[in-house]
């Protein structure tokens, strides 16, 4: 229906000039099915990154290679070690984090509860968590787990759920009571992109600690955890860092800490020389302490051909295509659906957005499973979001005008 | 050295023999690696299995086709309900459990961490934890986080390292303090199968809770949850299942306990109605509330290949071939190895012996890595035990001859 639509043309003749110029452009490639045309269009590479092309190979030869022809040598030669070598890419790569802070493993609900604990057992005396109403679902149930079972009281602040937290609703709430602050980098709805140099700052400021969520950031907006002087963090890598489903999470903890910090679950792989196996749990050197049990090695394969390709372009330039593809994308929102009753949720101004963009319509619950039977896959939030969530790596502009077309035409035959 | 050695010899026919007539022989031709020679002898299929050569395809085809093609769709289709549809297929083949308790997530450590915290909590005003000093290691680690931070006491069986605990050591200790007791059913280093159908009895006569440790034991020896009474269970997947390294570790909590059940890491995964992410954790229904975070698909697509072949052989199959192979070893060691003074630190009642058997010598520990170099992988237990662990699925007795001859030489070459 979209045929003799003259603006659908020139949008469309604007994304092939984009996509052109794009210095990415050879990157989609690299990923299975992006430049094949498997789908009309994929709006969800902030929730489940595409699979590396070569991730496929490589955990078929995994599989052969390593699991099958170095058996339980594997441990002893490499797979040891891989959560804190890894850790280490993504931290040079993705983090701004030197060496020896970041480690893999876990998924980020049990990362995040580990750190948690870590961080009130090093602020004795303060008895409250810093938190807001948008943050990440998962973020929120954890927390309140934690303040059911330590007594620690949780002060919410109220977010914009169409932006996200300020530093000066951050200045409100802390005090000399406040123990720890735990927010997400970009707000896993609206996208919000918070300013984290100065809440952390804020925070500091009276005595508290710092936990970032990166979920909704690393990978596709810049992170400087070192130079923020963030305390903790914790993040997926199946979004942006195309990891494959349920991938295991990364954490960071600011060196300066590692020595007195302990986290509650004392697993083996966490323990100072583990392989001994002998009695009594004594916390390993430095980062290798955030982590319990046997780390997923084949769930660490894949995200490390991302984390080397982000190393490659950059982080600037793929935060630069990201700003252009969500701008991009409010443009036709605001041409083609605002006309039909959808509102942005997300921050005009790209220095406060972060990879994805959401629009709200009553319409859009309904609409989503179709969209999704056609090929157009973008995801739903509650309570009436559709959120696009565009990979820079991945994603084509051309790519964003198929799908909102598809979105315009399915919209318009249900309000008109 | 040992081509002329009569003894060699007739354990060679003897292998011969017990291989043509072993039902389980096809098998092995369905592992990576297993029937081509592409190492001497694996004699750690209880540390690390072999991948199933179905495996291999199925990742890659997991890759390209689920991940690649079904993208975000993927988890409303199927990886949803999984840690679920596979806990169930566990329950079936390997537990003794009805459906609906078991779930597959997490590591080992973080799973038990969970399990024990949400025990205790339903034992209100006990404050002790029965273990034994030679449980698995992350066991005893993870309790003794779990104490430092309840305050409860942890009560310690002096187990025989060669041997186990047997069940009137539990009887002698537990009483109207004690909340939960959690042993390993099958010993990490001596191989003892506990009589946990006893056990378990001893424990609820005075009110406690129990829980089995089944990393040792699940795949290889017959367990019988339900019929046991036990009220909780953990695992991993990667040793007799063939996960893969780092596979995601399975949960059991007894029907009856689920209602009230509840665990300290809130994650989404757990929670009712996770996708709308709404305000406050409610946990979800049924056995879905021990789960947290996104759990990782891949890390369980390999295991399920071996439960289906369990299944179709059947655990009880397994079993006798597993106390043949055992058997078979503890015949070699007493013919070659004790006059070469080591010893066997494994029972010699095929009732009370699990699926590995673990050899003594002082030289052990340095002999190791230059077995390893020759292809022939047992693995190390400190402080000076040598662990053969013979999966039945993918180990040969000829196998078993092979490694036991350079075991010999290696061994004769430093003692004499």
């Amino acid at each position: 229906m979209n045929e003799v639509d003259p603006a659908a043309g020139s949008f469309a003749v604007r994304a092939a000039e984009l996509d052109a110029g794009d210095p990415l452009r050879e990157q989609r490639g690299r990923f299975v099915g992006a430049a094949d045309g498997s789908v009309v269009s994929y709006l969800d590479g902030n929730s489940l990154g595409r699979p590396p092309l070569s991730s496929a190979r490589r955990l078929e030869q995994f599989v052969t290679e390593s699991w099958g022809g170095r058996l339980i040598r594997g441990w002893d030669e490499d797979w040891f070690d891989l959560p804190l070598t890894i850790g280490d890419e993504l931290g040079g790569a993705v983090l701004g984090a030197a060496a020896g802070q970041t480690a893999v493993g876990d998924s980020t609900s049990v990362l995040l509860y580990k750190l948690v604990r870590g961080a009130l057992a090093l602020r004795p005396g303060r008895d409250e968590i810093v938190l807001d109403t948008d943050n990440f679902p998962t973020d929120r149930y954890v927390l309140e787990g934690v303040a059911a079972e330590s007594g620690a009281t949780l002060r919410w602040i109220t977010s914009d759920p169409r932006a996200g937290v300020r530093a000066e609703q951050v200045a409100a709430v802390v005090g000399d009571r406040t123990a720890l602050v735990v927010l997400s980098h970009v707000a896993y709805r609206s996208g919000y992109l918070a300013d984290a140099a100065a809440i952390t700052g804020i925070a500091h400021d009276v005595g508290a600690l710092v936990l970032w969520d990166l979920c909704h950031s690393v990978g596709v907006v810049p992170v400087e955890l070192d130079s923020w002087g963030a305390d903790l963090a914790v993040g997926c890598t199946y979004k942006y860092l195309n990891g494959g489903p349920g991938s295991p999470a990364f954490g960071y903890v600011r060196a300066g800490l590692l020595e007195t910090f302990v986290q509650p679950i004392w697993g083996w792989m966490g323990r100072a020389d583990c392989f001994e196996m002998g009695p009594g749990y004594q916390p390993a050197e430095g980062i290798r302490r955030i982590l319990s049990g046997t780390p997923s090695v084949l769930g660490m394969i894949a995200l490390r051909d991302t984390v080397a390709m982000i190393d490659a372009m950059g982080i600037a330039a793929i935060r630069e295509k990201s700003v252009a593809l969500t701008g991009f994308a409010i443009e036709l929102v605001d041409d083609w659906l605002v006309p039909l009753g959808a509102t942005i949720a997300s921050p005009r101004d790209p220095q406060r957005r972060g990879g994805h963009v959401t629009v709200d319509h009553p319409m859009f619950r309904e609409m989503t499973p179709v969209l999704w039977e056609r090929g157009v896959i973008p995801d739903f939030r509650a309570p009436e979001g559709l959120r696009l969530g565009l990979s820079p790596l991945s994603t084509s502009f051309a790519e964003v005008v198929r799908g909102l077309e598809v979105i315009r035409g399915e919209l318009a035959a249900r309000v008109r």
